[in-house]
C-alpha cells in the first residue's frame, strides 16, 4: 500500500463497489452528489450499473481483474457482507478498503459475530455451535425450545434457517443445514425490533441516526419507523452499543446493528440480534428523512472526510417495495409526499425488493 | 412515430438526453431514483456520462448517430437550450421530444421569446430588434440609455451582451455582436430578480414550485431564496403568468421564467426577462427543500407520469459554488446542515458552475 493511500479524497476521485444491487446503486448516486467516481465490480450485471462511471465484470476469485480495478480506484468498500475473504484480503493488501476485512470476516459468521459481541460485555440471544447431531441435541436441552437453527454463513432475508418448536424433528432441521457449520440461537421474546444505523470515520469520529424500529414479513423487512417508539434511555443505550461494536472493530464506514428490544419487569432491555457491515435496508428512510442519507454518509465515512449531520427531519416512515408491490408504482407516485425510490430491477420476483417508499411527517 | 410512442413510460425505459453538464447529470440521477435509465447525447464529454446507463459522443448534427439514438430510447428531452433546430426536428419526426421543438425554438430566440411573450398580455422589457447601426439609433432614441444589446440567440450567463450607457459609443456596442442578429432591451429598473420553476405534464396539470428570488454576481447566479420576499398577490401572479406562458407553448417539462419585480407607486408589477425550456440553476434548491426536485419533476413530466409535489419544506437559500468556490469543499462539508452538492468536473475555472450547497431552516 502507498505511503499516502490512506489519505482523505479529493473531488473527481473514483470509489471502487463490489457488488451491483440497490445497495451499490444508491451509494453510487450519493457518490456522484459529492462529486466522486463510481467503480462497480461484479460477476454479474445488476442495477447499480445505470449510475457508474465505469464497471468491471468478473469473478471475485479473479485476481488479474481485481489487480486491474485496485490500480482503477482509491479506496474499495462493498454493498453484500458475502464478500470473499480471499477478494477483501487481495484488495486490502493494495489500497483500503472501507469496513476493514476483519470487521467483514465478523460479521459473515454468526458464531464469530455473537462471540465477539459477547466479549464486549452486550448480550446476544444464547447461542451454540452446531457441527453435528450431538450438538444440537445438547444444545436444545440447554437452550430449550423454541430455538432457531441457522447457517453460520451466508443467511440473509431468512435464507438458511429454521425455527424449531416443541415436537419439531431436530434431525430434520440440522438436515436443512445441508452439512454447512450452523448455530443454534435460543429464542428471543421481545417487544420491537429495532436497528441503529450510524457511521463512524477515519477518525473514529461516531454519528449515529435516530434508532429505528422495524416490521418484517416473511423474514424481509417490511416497514421501517423512525424514531422507535423506546424510551429515551434504551435509545441512547442502542446508540452507545453500535459505538462500542464500531470501536472494537476499528470500523469505518456506515453500520447497522439489529437489536431486539425486551421487556423484563417493565423495563426495557437490549439484545443485539446481528452486525450489517454495509448499508442497511433498515437506513433507507434517511434518503429523504435526514440531513445526510446513510449512503452519504457511508461515503463521506470511506472518503475520509467530515461526517454530515444525521439529525431526523420529522417522523418518518419506510416501506419496501416487493415482488408484486412495486405494480403500484403509478399510485404511489400520484400520493402527495410519498416519495418514491424504485431500483431499476427488470422482474419483480417474489420476495425481492423492487424499491422502498418514504413519507416524513 | 408509433402509434404508442406517446405512451407514458415504465420502469426500466430508457430516456435520452441531449447534453452532458450537471443539470444533465442531476436529471440522470433523479431518473435513476424513479427506476429510469439514462442515455447521453454529447459531442464531448461531461459530468452526466459519469451517472448514465448508456451515452452517445457524437456531433449534434450527426444524423445517423441520431437515428441509433432515437431507437434506443423512448423520450428525448434536453438540459440545455441551444440544441441546434435540425436536432430537435429529426429526432422529434422519430419520437416524443419533451418540451417540444417549438418551445425550444421560441425560447432559443430572444426576439421570438419576448414577441411571444408580449403576444399573451404579459410584460416584457421594451425592445428593438437590432440588424445594423441604423436600428440601433433608431431603437436608442425610442427606449433611452442605459439599454442592453444582446445577440438574440446562443446567450447565457451574461455572454453576448453589452450594457449602453450615457455618452458609450453604439457603434463599438454593436461591432461586439460580431456581426449576430440583435436586440436592443430597454433598461428594467427592478427592485428583486425572482423566477418560478414549475413543471407541465403531458395531460396538461400543472405545478409550481415555490417563486424563487435571485441574486446574480458577474452576471452569473449567485444565491437563490426561495420562498421569495413578495407579495402573496405577486407570488400568485408570476405563477399564473409561468403557467399562461407554458399552456401557449404546449410545454411538457419543466419550465423556468426568470421575471424582474419592479415597485411602481408602492405596487408589486411583473416583467418577464426570459424563459429556459429546462431544468434551471434557479431550482437547484427543490433537491433538499420541496417534496419532489425539479429534475425528478422533469422525468414525472416528460415521463407522462403524475407531477410530484412542489411543496416546500423551510426557508431554503441555494449558493453556487463558481469557480475556485469549490476549493471551499472540505469545510462546506464540515457545516451541520449544510448540504452540499459537486458535479465532478475536473477544472475550478473562473466562472464556472462547480457546484452548489443549500441549506433548510
Amino acid at each position: 500500500m502507498g505511503a499516502d493511500s490512506n489519505a482523505s479524497l479529493s473531488p473527481g476521485d473514483t470509489i471502487g463497489v463490489l457488488g451491483s444491487g440497490q445497495l451499490g446503486r444508491m451509494l453510487a448516486a450519493a457518490a456522484a452528489s459529492l462529486g466522486l467516481k463510481t467503480h462497480i465490480y461484479c460477476p454479474e450485471g445488476g442495477p447499480a450499473l445505470d449510475v457508474a462511471a465505469a464497471s468491471t465484470r468478473a469473478a471475485y476469485d479473479d485476481d488479474d481483474a481485481l489487480a486491474a480495478f485496485a490500480k482503477s480506484v482509491k479506496r474499495v468498500t462493498y454493498e453484500f457482507e458475502n464478500v470473499p475473504a480471499h477478494t477483501a484480503a487481495y484488495l486490502a493488501a493494495r489500497l483500503p478498503v472501507h469496513p476493514n476485512p476483519g470487521a467483514l470476516a465478523t460479521a459473515q459468521d454468526r458464531l464469530t459475530e455473537k462471540t465477539f459481541i459477547n466479549g464486549l460485555g452486550v448480550a446476544t440471544a444464547p447461542f451454540a455451535r452446531i457441527d453435528n447431531a450431538g450438538d444440537l441435541d445438547a444444545a436444545l436441552a440447554r437452550l430449550g425450545r423454541p430455538a432457531i437453527l441457522k447457517t453460520r454463513r451466508m443467511g440473509y432475508d431468512g435464507k438458511g434457517q429454521v425455527m424449531i418448536r416443541g415436537g419439531d424433528d431436530a434431525g430434520a432441521a440440522l438436515a436443512e443445514m445441508r452439512g454447512q457449520p450452523a448455530i443454534l440461537e435460543g429464542f428471543v421474546n421481545f417487544r420491537r425490533e429495532v436497528s441503529v444505523v450510524a457511521a463512524r470515520g477515519v477518525d473514529g469520529a461516531f454519528a449515529a441516526f435516530d434508532i429505528n424500529e422495524n416490521e418484517h414479513a416473511n423474514h424481509i423487512l417490511s416497514v421501517t419507523r423512525a424514531p422507535a417508539d423506546v424510551s429515551a434511555a434504551t435509545a441512547d443505550a442502542a446508540v452507545a452499543t453500535a459505538r462500542k461494536i464500531a470501536d472494537a472493530l476499528g470500523y469505518v464506514g456506515v453500520i447497522a446493528v439489529e437489536m431486539f428490544v425486551v421487556v423484563d419487569n417493565g423495563v426495557e432491555k437490549l439484545v443485539v440480534n446481528e452486525i450489517a457491515p454495509r448499508v442497511h435496508n433498515s437506513g433507507h428512510w434517511t434518503i429523504d428523512g435526514a440531513e445526510t442519507s446513510q449512503f452519504e454518509q457511508h461515503i463521506r465515512a470511506i472518503a475520509g472526510w467530515p461526517l454530515g449531520s444525521p439529525k431526523i427531519l420529522g417522523r418518518v416512515e419506510m416501506r419496501n417495495l416487493i415482488g408484486a408491490d412495486v405494480l403500484r408504482w403509478r399510485e404511489l407516485l400520484a400520493e402527495p409526499g410519498t416519495r418514491v425510490h424504485l431500483y431499476g430491477k427488470r422482474e419483480a420476483r417474489e420476495g425481492r425488493k423492487m424499491g422502498h417508499v418514504t413519507r416524513v411527517e
